[in-house]
């Protein structure tokens, strides 16, 4: 359901599922990764953030404000971008990144994030990338985070495919 | 110098200096804070977003890509503007962020985040508020990072003015 919203049937199936298809980066292909974050990624992500908002610690805080339950920090959810970038691309240089946060993160939540290559120019000996940048959660089409990123890439060749 | 550039020397003395005008925030004000990333700091950054590009911890490779060491992550330094916004404002949530990361952040640089309230909207018994969001490297002009955030806050009241 999800993936269908996301990009055609036919990107899902060669890009996603087969180790057959070429490992050079091509304007619609995607990266994609789940993460659950802990009670521990929180307090780890606010330590070395120094972000010690009491949305992210304290229930009551985060009921008062309208939500369920205390939140993770929506740029520790959005970390998942660089990371997948990066994990497929080391030596990536991030340029820029656009965030829209639209629906709370609890602890526990399994989410699903999304890099879609939109665009691709070659300079010099490296690669301007933009991308599309998407987090779901737990197996529905909510969107959590969106946005765009756009990267410089030393190659096209893409670990971990 | 900088803050010259960044906003109206009156504001400056107004808003940065006294501890005598009003705590509650206007178009205008200022927010401000610096940091020193460590070696420490960008291990527990890749720790919790399990973003490990080479970039950030092998100086061979960061070279490579044309800077003079490995670099501090850029989601980690941007992470200045929400801890800025949520200590002075416990309980805001963050509704976007844009980002462009204009020059790099190595271990040790002074790190100065400014965080500008340009403009602000009542809405039942919250406030939008949407911030200019920067920062400068070592006591320069020289931006490292720039962008906006929205952030919705429970009240105008500043914590730690």
């Amino acid at each position: 359901m999800l993936a269908k919203k996301f990009l055609p049937t036919r990107l899902l199936v060669s890009r996603f599922f087969s180790s057959e298809t070429s490992k050079t980066l091509k304007v619609g292909d995607v990266l994609r990764e789940t993460r659950v974050f802990s009670s521990e990624d929180v307090k780890a992500y606010a330590e070395v953030s120094h972000d010690w908002n009491p949305l992210h610690f304290d229930p009551e805080s985060a009921r008062k404000a309208g939500f369920e339950n205390r939140l993770v920090h929506g740029m520790l959810v959005s970390s998942m971008f660089p990371r997948l970038i990066s994990s497929h691309f080391p030596g990536a240089v991030y340029v820029s990144q656009s965030l829209h946060f639209r629906s709370p993160v609890y602890i526990g939540n399994e989410i699903l994030g999304l890099v879609q290559a939109t665009a691709l120019r070659e300079t010099k000996d490296k690669y301007i990338v933009k991308f599309s940048t998407k987090c779901f959660k737990n197996h529905s089409e909510v969107v959590v985070v969106d946005g765009e990123a756009t990267a410089i890439l030393p190659n096209l060749e893409m670990l971990h495919l």
